[in-house]
This record gives C-alpha cells, sequence and structure tokens, in this order.
C-alpha cells in the first residue's frame, strides 16, 4: 500500500479507490478552473448540471441502464429507503418480502408501518446462514412489489440469482453489491444502494426505478421521498448532498476506466475465492455462511473460539489491518473485500491467517 | 484571492473557508495517522468518535448550548426538517407559523399534512419584503410551536430578536445564518440547519433541541426522522453523512479559531452595512428589502431595469464574481455573503458596482 495507507476491511463506510480520493483531494480548492469547490457550487450552475448528469451517465453506461428507468440521488442511505419504498411503491397496500439478514429484517418491520407485508421466505431461524432458492420463495401473486436484500453484509450471504417474481416488481437493495457485477436491470423493478460501501459518502442513496412505478406516492407524507417529485426535480427538489453525488461520479468513473462491471466481477471472484478456498482448505477456521449462499463482498468466518477470536482481530490489527472484527450477530471475524480492495490486500490477509492458524493451532 | 479562486456569492451551497478546504485535501487519503480517509471509516470505529462527538463538541463551545439541549446530525438538509418538525413536535396537534419567504411557506406547506397550522404573521402579499415586529405575531398560547424561519435567503431579510412566544416553544430554521451572530438557545425550543451555507457541504441538517421536547415522534411514520431516536443513538441509528459531519467539525473550528461567534457577528456587519451603506448612497441602485428587515447574510439588490440587471449579472461574472443573480421570486441581483467570504471580496463586489454605475447611469 502507498504511503501509509492501511488495508481497511470495513463493511460500510469502505476502502475507495485511492485514485478516487487522490482526484478530490486535487480538485478540493478549485474544481476545473472554475475558481471553487464542489462542495461550494450552487446546485443550479452549469458546472454542476455536469456533475449530477455525468453521475447518472456514467452509471448508466456501466450498467447498460434501459431508457425507461430514472436515476435518483435520495438523501438519508439506505434506512431512508426502507420507508420510501413501501411509501412509494405499496399501491394496493400488500408487498412480500424475503429475510435473509438484519437490513432485510429491518426493512420488513418498516414496512410493516404501511400494509400487509408477507414474509416470502426466511432464514432467520438459521441465523440467516442461507439465501432462498428459487423454489423457496412463497410470492402472492397480487402483492405490489417483491422485496430482497441483494447481499446480507453482517452475514456474508449473497444472492447469486435474480428473483422471478413474474408480474410482481421485484425491488433489490443492493446496498453492498452495487457495481461489482453486470446486472440485467429489466429484470427488476427497482434497485437501490446506500453509497457508502461501494460508491461514495455515507448520507446518500442511489435508485435505479422503472418510470411506471413511480407517481403513487402516499398521501401526506415527508415531501423529500416522493420519487416522482425528485424523478421530475433530477433530484433537485432541495438542495441535493452535491458532493456526494461527485464522489460517486468520480467512483463510477473509476469502475469504467477498471473495465467496468465484468471487471469488478471478475475481480470480485478472486478476492473471495482466494479467502474461500482458503476457509475450506483447513479445519482451523469456519464460514460462518452456507457454501451456496457465500457472498463476494463481505467474507464471515470464525476459529471457533471466542478467546482465539479476539486474539486474531488483535494481532490483525497490529499487522495492519483493520476492521476484521464481525459484526455480534454473527461472532468471529469478516473480511469486507468490495471493489477498492487490491488483491495484495487480500493476499496480505490470507498470508497473516496462515501465520495465526500455525501459531495457534 | 489565492490561486485561481474566484468571490463566489452563491446563496447555497456556498463558499467555505480557504483553510478548512486545504486541511481536508491535505487529510483526504490519511486522515490523522489512521492510514485511511475520513469517508472509508467505519462510523463505528475510535477514529470516528473523536470526530463525530469533536463537532458535537465545538458547536456545543461555540454556542454555549446549554446541557439540556441535545445535537443532532440528521439527514437530508432543511427541506427533511419541514416535515421532521411537525412530526415530531405536534403532539396536541397544532403549530403556529410565521410565513416570512419562500422556505417558511414551504415549511408551513408540508406542516399542513400533519395538523392545524395557524399563520401567525405573514409578509408574502408584500413578497416578503420584511419581517414582523414582535407586535405584529399572533400566537395562540396553546399551540405545539411556534416556527421561524430566521433568514430569509431568497429575499434578503433576517429577524434581528428572538421571538417570545410564552410558553410556546419557538422552532427557528437558521439554515442561512448559523453560525453568523452569538444566539442564546435557551430562548428557543429548538433550531437547526441545513449544512450547505455557512457549516458544510449539503445533504445534512445540523438539529439542537431542548432534550423535553422529543420523545413523541407520531406512530407509523420514516423511522429515520424521529429525533428521541437519533439522540438515544448518538445519530448514528444508521450510517451518518460521516464526511459531511467531519467538514461541519471542520467549519465549526475555523469559526472558533477566528473568534467566535462574535467575530462572526462583527465581520457579518462589517459586509453588510459597507453593501447597505452604498446602496443607500446611490439612488442607482434600490434595495429589494425593507430596511429594519435587511439581512446580514444575503444582499437583494436592483437596479430598477431588468435589461441593465442582466447586464450587471454578466458583467460580474466577467469580472471574476459568481452567482451574483438574484432569485426568480425577487429578480435583481443578490449577494450572499456568509462567514467565508473575505471583506476583499465585498470591496471588490463594491468597486464593480460604482463602475457598473458610473458606466450606465
Amino acid at each position: 500500500m502507498s504511503e501509509g495507507r492501511i488495508y481497511n476491511f470495513s463493511a460500510g463506510p469502505s476502502m475507495m479507490p485511492l485514485p478516487v480520493l487522490e482526484k478530490a483531494a486535487a480538485e478540493m480548492t478549485n474544481y476545473g478552473g472554475s475558481g471553487m469547490s464542489v462542495m461550494e457550487m450552487s446546485h443550479r450552475s452549469k458546472y454542476y448540471d455536469d456533475i449530477i448528469n455525468g453521475a447518472q451517465d456514467v452509471l448508466r453506461r456501466v450498467y447498460n441502464i434501459p431508457d425507461n428507468y430514472r436515476i435518483l440521488f435520495m438523501q438519508g442511505g439506505a434506512t431512508m429507503q426502507f420507508s420510501a419504498v413501501p411509501l412509494n411503491l405499496m399501491v394496493t397496500g400488500k408487498a412480500d418480502y424475503a429475510i435473509t439478514g438484519n437490513f432485510a429484517r429491518n426493512a420488513y418491520k418498516e414496512a410493516k408501518k404501511f400494509g400487509d407485508i408477507h414474509i416470502a421466505a426466511t432464514s432467520e431461524a438459521d441465523n440467516f446462514t442461507w439465501v432462498p432458492t428459487p423454489d423457496q420463495l412463497d410470492i402472492r401473486p397480487d402483492a405490489d412489489y417483491f422485496y430482497i436484500c441483494a447481499n446480507n453484509t453482517i452475514f456474508g450471504t449473497e444472492w447469486h440469482y435474480d428473483p422471478n417474481a413474474g408480474d410482481v416488481p421485484v425491488v433489490a437493495d443492493m446496498s453492498s453489491n452495487i457495481l461489482s457485477k453486470p446486472v440485467d436491470i429489466s429484470k427488476y423493478g427497482m434497485i437501490y444502494a446506500g453509497a457508502q460501501k461501494n460508491m461514495g459518502p455515507a448520507g446518500m442513496a442511489v435508485v435505479i426505478i422503472r418510470e411506471d412505478l413511480m407517481g403513487h406516492y402516499r398521501e401526506n407524507m415527508p415531501v423529500l421521498l416522493d420519487y416522482q417529485l425528485m424523478a421530475d426535480k433530477n433530484s433537485m427538489y432541495n438542495t441535493p448532498p452535491t458532493y456526494s453525488i461527485y464522489m460517486m461520479k468520480l467512483v463510477t468513473e473509476w469502475v469504467e476506466q477498471m473495465g467496468g462491471l465484468e471487471a469488478m466481477a471478475k475481480n470480485a471472484d478472486l478476492r473471495s475465492s482466494m479467502l474461500y478456498d482458503y476457509l475450506d482448505s483447513t479445519d482451523f477456521y469456519k464460514g460462518a455462511a452456507q457454501k451456496a449462499s457465500r457472498s463476494r463482498m463481505n467474507v464471515t468466518f470464525r476459529t471457533g473460539n471466542d478467546e482465539l477470536d479476539k486474539k486474531f482481530i488483535q494481532e490483525s490489527i497490529d499487522a495492519g489491518m483493520t476492521n476484521l472484527k464481525g459484526h455480534r450477530l454473527v461472532g468471529g471475524m469478516r473480511a469486507s473485500i468490495y471493489n477498492a480492495m487490491p488483491i495484495e490486500g487480500v493476499e496480505y490477509l490470507i498470508d497473516f491467517m496462515k501465520k495465526f492458524e500455525n501459531n495457534n493451532k
């Protein structure tokens, strides 16, 4: 790593590409000859128009987003979308949720405030170690939408297929695997992602939504969660999170420059298979997630001994890595390996794991 | 101005102190030896604890905020607070609003979704050229709160006194005059400010609220607008806008280093009186706001000739200034002169105004 930077395995906010941070630093006091920082710009200015429209354009290019989908920049992260999704999409009052982790469960709890919510599948009884297969999904044909969390950050599981819900639009929270692989957007009614794991700074969510699903926002609800309004105003009904959008543009441009989503998927597969292959080669560590549901973004594992796990985490910090402690709902360790994690970071971690195993088995 | 920077009179987002931007740039790839950017840090880390708590501490120091007030970092800017205020504070269902500009009116319209709203005063018939005097306020004694917008960015007016509403808590939107003068916080139930004018990047609002006013959030509303929940979680119920909070900390530290709110008030008085004194010395320009209500932050004026106004704006851009065009609701020109605008910027503007007058009268 360059200049004192460390391997940061944080689940979110997370590592960002160094060239993106360096570009942001270089442009901080004077963006593109404008004489001002992006933070200082009027969101109604020509300079900023280029940024907000450019952010949409590059996202549209890398995902090949169809014309009948709109891109919205919403304030408040994924948790705000837990409210916004039912308030915008629950037209008849019924929605179905797959509960595959903590954030899916939180989204379900929030949606229950606003209508009749059916659990289409849940792995809660197994502490969310798996993601349902297509035949395990019980989706009501008259549901307004079917909701999934595409990658479960805490538990280290991921959906490896696009759910087919017939005519029911699928809504996917892709906060922790956005920009990590090509996605056929047309298979979803809406996808969204809190930016802070793989797209940019915290405090914003990107929504990609099929146009015909908008326009049904519930009456007498907070104005700022209305997708149709945000679409009509190009995400500028009020002052948008201008700097976060700029950073998200830089990150997405970096993805494009590095070869796009195919390249991101290849690297994600490589990073995660290196770790899983090693985990499967030893009895010292145990993967927390069931093999078929393993996430390419968050690798959860433990030694099976809480004291040893603690020692692992402490020694990993001493070795120049950070945020390898697992979430309290799972325990053990978690390595979050998003787009910006270099392959060398994973090699370094595996090397450390081998040494730790040798010293402690 | 240094290194190609320009005088930016934008109403928001607005100029930020150059030393703050330079510090942010210097720390972008490696904050305080952490080996990572503030953007990359887990919000649950020790490093970030110091930032979010430090941001509260410095704000508490500069405003001398009493112990029975809490500081919250809310996502979504002032517009999200238009919804959050009634949803949290309207316990019996009645609230009174002073309508002194566009944002006060928007806040009023939003509040009407949620209860019985009474207009305590309005200057709408005069296109918001004035702010009511204390005797013009008609506040119901049983209102849950009395709401004002302390500075009206578009119209260039400002409240020059703290309203006394008896036992009714006063709620003030200080988005455009936060950090510009000392305020006796105990005279308010709550103040809040979207960050992007005088505190930091867009996308966040700071709320300062008396503890006893929390705990009454309306049932079955979006979880993230609940003040009590945000207070209980130290603004980290979900991932907060970590970088925006960091920038707001740097800006507030700069305010403290420059002499605190007394120094900011002195400079704001100086900047605005320089402009108003000049406006009053000539018949060529006319101030848009009534004299007793003039804002120290946003100076609105016009020549009285639309073509001449257009020429003024174009020539001001050619002269290296930006965003002097007035809002369409007022027309003419507007100079927004927040804390970060150097006195030399105002001198430069006045010099330009004099030349323009000489060339066009």
